[in-house]
Order: C-alpha cells, then structure tokens, then sequence
C-alpha cells in the first residue's frame, strides 16, 4: 500500500513526504535517502554558506533533491539562490520573509516553489506570490516557527485555498513524527507532510550522537521557545513573531529570559556554545527539536522512518478512503 | 452513520463528543442541546457560584449533564463540589490545579471522574489520580491552557495511556471544531472529543451576541495569549504555565504586556471591563476563544453542529475504519 495525494503527483515522488529544510542537520546525505526512499528530500540551505552548500549537493549526488533558504538571510546574499538554482533543484523552499523578488526569480527558472508560512498573513502573501506548494507550518516544530497550532493552521489554510487558490498544494508541518500525523494531516485538508525533527533522528542526519539521544530521550514537554540560543548564535531574526523552539536544557535554562546578559559575555559564550554543539554536547548548547520528540524513541534509517509512516497512515486511513491505493 | 468510540461506551452517549465546561458560556441550556444531540453536555462550573450552579441545573431540566471546575478556584469553596455530586451529574471535570482530595472525593461517589490536562506532566498525576477520561488540552483553546499543541499532545498521551493506563479513556481539546478535527483526533489516537469555541458560537450558548459575531468574524491568526484579561477582572491565577487565549481586540491591544499598568486603574477598568463584557462588547471586553475561530462561520443550533461534524468525519474516516458504524 501506499498514499496518492496532489502533492505525490505534483513532485512525481512515491510518498507525500518531504524532508524539512534544516539548516545543518539536513545535508546532501539525509536529502538523497529520504529521496530514494520515496519522498523529497530537501536540504536545508539555512542562513546560506556557499561552500556547505556545494558540499551537500556533491553528498546527494544523483538523487533528485530541492534545497531551503532562511529568506531573510538569503536575501542578503542573493547569489546562494543563483548558485542553488543552476543545480536545477527538484524544488526550492523560501521560509520567514519577503518572498519577493526571489519568488519571481524561482518561477522564471521553472523551478517549483514551496513557501513555508506561519499564520493566515503569510499564506495569502504566498498565493498572491504564485507559490506551487504551501507549507503551513505549526508552533509545535522544532527551530523557528510563529504562534499558530498545526491543528488549526490546516484546515483554516485548506479552506482558503480551496476558495482562492485550488491549484495550490497543501502541506502540514511542524509536529508530524509518525503515521498517526501523517493520516490526521490529510484527514485536516493537507496533501502531505514536512518532517524535521523525525529525521533529525535518523540514521544520515548531520546531527551529533548527542543530540540524537537528546530527542529519543525527551517527552514532549521538554522543549520551549526561546530567543537565548539565537542570541548566543548572533543569530538576529528580524521579525520578531519567529521564536526558535529548542530542549529546554542547562544552557536555556540558565540564559532563558536573561538575553541581554548574554549579550555582556557574548564573545566567550559564542564560541562556548559552538564548541559544545560541535561537540554533541546536547546540554550545554542548542539543541532545534520540535514538541513531537515525545514520540521518538529511536534513529533508524530515513528509508525506515517512511515506510512505517506510510504503513501506518494506510492502516488508519484504511482501505475505502481516497487517499489509498492498493 | 455514526461513530462508537471508547467514549460513547464509557458514558453511553451516540456521539465522541464533549462540550467543554466553559465558565459563563456553557450554561444549562447548551450543556441540554449538546446531550440530547447524542453528545454530552457539561455545565462551566468555573471559579465557581454556587447560584449561577443552580440556576444552569434548572435550566438543562431533566436532561442528563456534567459539570467542570476551575480546580485551584473551586478548593477554596469545596461545598460547590458537593452541590454538584449531589445532583448526580453524568461526570464530573476538573482542570487546573491539585486532584487531590476532589479527585477522590468523586470517584467515592462513583461519578466518573474527568481530568483535563495541559502536558505530559499532568496527564501522569490524572492517570495516578484514577481518572476514568483524560482531556489532552493544547494551546490552540480558547481560555486558559498550557504550552503544548494538539496535534503532537494526543499522540503522545495515548502512547502513554496505552502502556500505563489502557482503560482510561482520552479525549482531545483544543482546536477541534468539525469533522476534520473529529476524524484527526480520532487517528490522533484520541477516543473522542471536547469542543469549547464551536460551542460558543451556538445558539443556545449564553454568549452575547457580539461575542458570537466575534467568533463568525475572526480568522485564526486573531487570538493570542495575554495575562490582561485575567488581570483586569481580577482572576489571579496560581500556576503561570496557563496563560487565557482571547481575541487580539482593542482592550487586549492596549492592554497586553502593561499587566502592571492596569493594576493602577484596576477599580475603573474592572467595573467598565465588565460593563462591556455584559453588554457584549468584544472589542473593549475579553473575548475567549480558540484559534479554531477561523473555520467557524456560523452560530447554529448545537444539534446542527453535532450533526454535521459527526456526517463530516464519518465521511472522512470512511466506511471500512473501525470508527464507523453504517
């Protein structure tokens, strides 16, 4: 068995699930084994670093992969999405800020758009901006994200596609770890998933051992959003609305709420706290991990972490419904 | 077609469905239509007014209903409780605040005992406590809750139940406000389902109109969460974890983040905060609602809403899922 949905036929891939672009921890070789194994793996251009970049896409080789940009932060350096798009992606990802004129510059190159939005604001600027595939991405993710819950986000979002923009493909994320997510996202209005954290905890993520086990040990509970880790990254968002959700851990638990602190012994604590991530040290550092490692008990291979998804999806969708074929 | 879940077996009810015991808003009249609808109606005992408890009795007549508390509210005056069990009612919820000794005060009077919990942490003390149902309540409601959204809380819980607690019955809360939230938290893992927001906007929900009209209006994106509205009407709550979700209007606008500013001028702004809130003003009153306000477009009889999520879901899961019955 296996799931046929508009996101399947509009990517040409076997399953409706895509890698999220994680900046680090989704490389060339977990965005070629989620797309081997049946979805599309997306690497995670991040805040944009041309030599990473071209090293991903060498560790990919032959396997069709799209690529993800921090819009914000690409946007200064505009030439990391002409250095990407010369490598013809299998889709391009704009997440957190003005699509515009990059949007425009994608769909001239025929290269299939997906923005991520996180709130109503965002996905009607993503239609008016011609996307091909719209992420609604909830505050339950790991890493940066806005102030909606993905239960609601979806079908909100479903209903004001199906009004404004039918063509436009729908997906969930932010929250989505196994088949239950996967079957209640299309059930909610989604065409499929976007999954990090999940994949984080795979066998070819770019993730430490340390941080690995830091999901598979956390319950759902143990994560917060919390400026400190991008404050001790120098990591300045713009727009204040995207807060980055980590593991509530020593380093959150002391700096959380005492930003300007930091900001004091910043040289000292910036290098600390990149030795330490380096390191896997999942205590001392900043750990991006979303609300639904309290399900993640293990890190197998991603081939693995998609066919008992799917599995799973088409035995709670069961056999009648439209999304299944046998 | 309808759906048999562990739920309707528990209580005896036709329908997976709760109405959420909302302070004010759910009176005797709706916690009536929502019961003889096939769901289960469950009177807002709120912080508690053992008048208003009578009067809300009264009102639902002979028809069989619950009631809730706020726990932390109702131990300071714990006759209320007894008020309510001497009523027989169908269940009795708790939610906020230490089980004991209410928890074990209820299930000696063989009432099923209903815990309403906001993350992981609490789900254990509601399965330590004997709960007979457990309500996984995410961030999305409307009014108070914690910091963890639906979508990967339900999961997450049944997980949990399953291995230490298979006979307790879940059910979610947050976010659910028709059949495709039904269909989800059922794949989720949920048993069933607790509505507040749907409800409000109903006819027979004490709401002023302009609160409903706030509702029908408000798209997902409206809501937020600030201590301001509980501040102003002096409800100090003793755990900050849970913060009330209300609509972003004029009052919260001007209010939010200025907690301490209010407290000046509390006496003048109680009495005018009140006033408007009587006068269902939903602009300088608090307005408590869930982002779920976003696919809410009408005010319909309760009966009509229970009908058409139960048609949508049923259609959605399919006739060969287990959840449904032709």
């Amino acid at each position: 068995m296996h799931l046929k949905t508009r996101l399947t036929e509009k990517l040409g891939i076997t399953h409706p699930i895509l890698l999220a672009p994680m900046g680090v921890m989704a490389g060339g070789k977990l965005a070629a084994a989620v797309s081997e194994a049946g979805g599309l793996g997306i690497i995670g251009g991040g805040y944009g670093d041309a030599d990473w970049l071209e090293a991903q896409f060498a560790a990919a080789g032959t396997s069709r992969v799209g690529c993800g940009f921090i819009t914000w932060s690409m946007a200064r350096d505009p030439k990391l999405l002409d250095q990407v798009l010369a490598k013809r992606p299998a889709v391009l990802m704009l997440s957190f800020g003005e699509l515009e004129p990059h949007a425009s510059h994608i769909k001239k190159q025929r290269v299939p758009l997906i923005c991520q939005v996180q709130g109503m604001k965002y996905l009607r600027e993503a239609v008016d901006a011609g996307a091909d595939i719209i992420v609604t991405e909830g505050c339950e993710a790991g890493g940066h994200s806005g102030y909606r819950g993905l239960f609601t986000f979806v079908p909100e979002a479903a209903d004001y596609l199906a009004k404004h923009s039918p063509d436009t493909v729908l997906v969930a994320a932010g929250g989505v770890g196994d088949g239950r997510g996967l079957a209640a996202a299309l059930l909610l209005g989604a065409d499929g998933v976007l999954i990090g954290t999940r994949f984080v905890a795979s066998k070819e993520s770019e993730a430490p051992d340390g941080f690995r086990d830091a999901i598979i040990r956390a319950d759902g509970d143990a994560t917060m959003k919390s400026n400190s880790v991008d404050v001790v990254r120098k990591r300045y968002w713009p727009n204040p609305e995207f807060v980055i959700r980590v593991l509530k851990n020593r380093f959150v638990s002391k700096w959380h709420g005492r930003e300007r602190e930091i900001e004091k012994v910043i040289d000292v604590e910036h290098e600390r706290f990149w030795n330490a991530f380096k390191a896997g040290d999942a205590e001392d550092s900043g750990v991006l991990m979303g609300e639904v490692s309290g399900i993640i008990k293990d890190a197998p291979p991603a081939a693995k972490i998609i066919d008992d998804m799917v599995a799973q999806a088409c035995q709670l969708l069961g056999s009648s419904t439209r999304h299944v074929v046998r």
